[in-house]
């Protein structure tokens, strides 16, 4: 593994990007390869002696490995900074924490804007279509080329949690225990529906340019904010809406035209307009359709148990939000479902809140001790002080 | 009233063009004034020499006039074909239906894409923004032309629902009933939010060129399509998309691309794709706009009960579709409340299906049996024959 060295490293915290090298490739669910691969990541924490401390987190779809530190786009705290750092439920001071820029993403690790080396270009749509799978498996050369033959916890929400099904799927072994979050093993048509809504909102953009915009010194930021503003509706409640803004005016009076005269409008304006300068439009087009092409019973004959046949040694923790209506909890339920047919021993909580998918990034008390409890006890159980 | 002619006539039906002079201008909420106007609707039945059994019929956001008779764009059936016709609850055979395209809609009515008399070219922008409110006064003058005091009924479902509702606000002497169906009292933050989505994707759209594209000799075709599909979506139920579609795929096997490869994706783009041949971006702006103002209660010192203190005499009938998350029942309920706390006869019924807020399009035996039965009791209090 002589080959596989960090290229840089970030200041504030550990990690940096990892470069394996043309002969060690991907191989990807589509039959394709990619190589070069980077991988870029963050690390918070010591591996102990016994490399027995290892937790990998695991991204949503718009997340990066900037989890809890400020980001060097945004200049924003961690996306989960609440939950990592000292004294928190993810801390330092115990766990060697990793997360990974997944492939096909933008902020370092192998993604569409990459350069392609067959052509010196960005791979724009050149890039193959990834999966869920093919994430996952980037993440085990990853952890393998930092030594670390089994991870104590694999942790994440929504896209996140996917990996950490496809994880217990595919590397049972290395796998001490999991925390799948607000997720769902599958997307449904409503899921897909709201995908394709916002790939279609990037694919009008005539900026978009057949996906080859980076190359002619341009970006279909119009269309890529559009595809924010309608995915942003569906990470939100009803009832947490209506609570945050109602029908607020942003000034005195109606405007009786079409500025922003609504607070949620200005909100999701400044959603949309802001996420375009941190991510890449195709990034988001090959992102989304890996989550639409998840299906992990699919994977195993159409049974989700034999999704986790070999899993029972993972202890899994499966949470969900009330409010969550992107994936709401009778998807975690049937994950539940799948991993008791399977044998395998799973807690599950269902966290009584009105605010939508995002709580999973928000203030709640309840996955906070939900979260310390489960993993004290893995703690416990392997034997870590 | 002898400037009032009818300058069209519809052959399958009645109707035609009422052409409302530059001297009987339509007073806006804005402060505006719109002139000359022009209301297209259709008819069916004959108004019986009582004049008492005329039902006026509200149109949703994308529908227009052509409620029962063959679409002249599109050569499809009638949006309300299952409810209006022989034998059906709405009878031309018992009673005179009148449907009118909206103010601002692109049918008929003055709309954006109408003339300007001021320039000589379509409105675009200059356009003023219309309320509900002005839509009903719109149909109010129309109801007057046509000679008619009272309707026996005004029936709407979604913003013909709202259309309703703002009739019993301001014109309860002109009503004997009033059917609500799968409406709300007020548009709520997401409701607003949605239809930002689709504004903003139409804006985004650089043949929209600021609202002139009819002068340009272009259309935001694009951008009209992805609003279509983002509020699609709201239409139907997330159970109906699963049952419908699930995760079907076009072919066998994935595409590995962005191709449609699921049948939710195909449909979602032919929804978009259709929706742009008969519908006028502007119009979609300016409608959706009008939808997002309407808040009766705040009309009335934000008592919603106020509104209706006028229309003690009138009989309500309102009605929601549990699967509805659009306008959900809790809408209805509250609609109920305060016809309750002016005073106001009113029944109530939610329907239970699983076809979301089109439900009220759609085949729905439920739906078939309470119009029927309300409309029954009412024409024997009316003495209709």
């Amino acid at each position: 593994m002589t080959a596989q060295v960090p290229i840089t490293a970030a200041a504030e915290t550990g990690g940096g990007v990892w470069r394996f090298p043309a002969d060690r490739p991907l191989r990807l669910d589509s039959g394709a390869t990619l190589a070069p691969l980077e991988i870029a990541y963050n690390t918070y924490g010591r591996l102990n002696a016994e490399r027995s401390n290892a937790v990998l987190v695991c991204h949503a779809l718009t997340g990066d490995q900037h989890m809890a530190s400020t980001h060097p786009v945004t200049g924003k705290p961690g996306w989960w900074d609440l939950y990592v750092g000292p004294g928190r439920p993810l801390d330092p001071e115990r766990h060697f924490i990793i997360c990974s820029n997944v492939v096909g993403g933008c902020m370092g690790t192998t993604g569409p804007a990459s350069i392609d080396p067959a052509t010196g270009q960005p791979y724009g749509l050149k890039f193959p279509v990834i999966t869920i799978a093919d994430m996952v498996r980037a993440q085990a050369m990853l952890i393998e080329a930092l030594g670390i033959e089994t991870l104590f916890a694999a942790v994440g929400g929504s896209m996140g949690g996917m990996q950490v099904l496809q994880w217990a799927a595919d590397y049972p072994e290395k796998l001490f225990s999991a925390v799948c979050i607000a997720a769902a093993a599958r997307h449904s048509a409503q899921n897909i529906a709201f995908h394709e809504v916002g790939r279609q909102a990037i694919m009008a953009d005539p900026n978009w340019r057949g996906g080859a915009y980076l190359a002619a010194g341009v970006r279909p930021d119009k269309g890529l904010a559009v595809a924010r503003m309608a995915a942003h509706i569906t990470y939100l409640s009803e009832s947490a809406l209506q609570r945050k803004f109602g029908r607020e005016l942003q000034r005195d009076g109606l405007s009786w035209g079409f500025d922003a005269d609504f607070q949620v409008e200005s909100y999701l304006r400044h959603q949309g307009a802001s996420f375009v300068d941190r991510f890449d439009a195709n990034s988001y087009l090959y992102i989304t359709r890996a989550l639409d092409y998840f299906d992990l019973a699919g994977q195993f004959d159409g049974v989700l148990a034999q999704a986790f046949r070999s899993a029972r040694n993972v202890k899994f923790c499966v949470l969900s939000f009330s409010s969550d209506w992107l994936y709401p909890t009778s998807e975690s339920r049937d994950i539940v479902r799948a991993l008791n047919g399977a044998g395998c021993r799973a807690s599950f909580a269902e966290i009584v809140t009105d605010k939508g998918h995002d709580a999973f990034f928000l203030d709640e008390p309840q996955l906070d001790q939900t979260l310390r409890g489960f993993l004290a006890a893995q703690a416990q159980a392997r034997g870590l002080s």
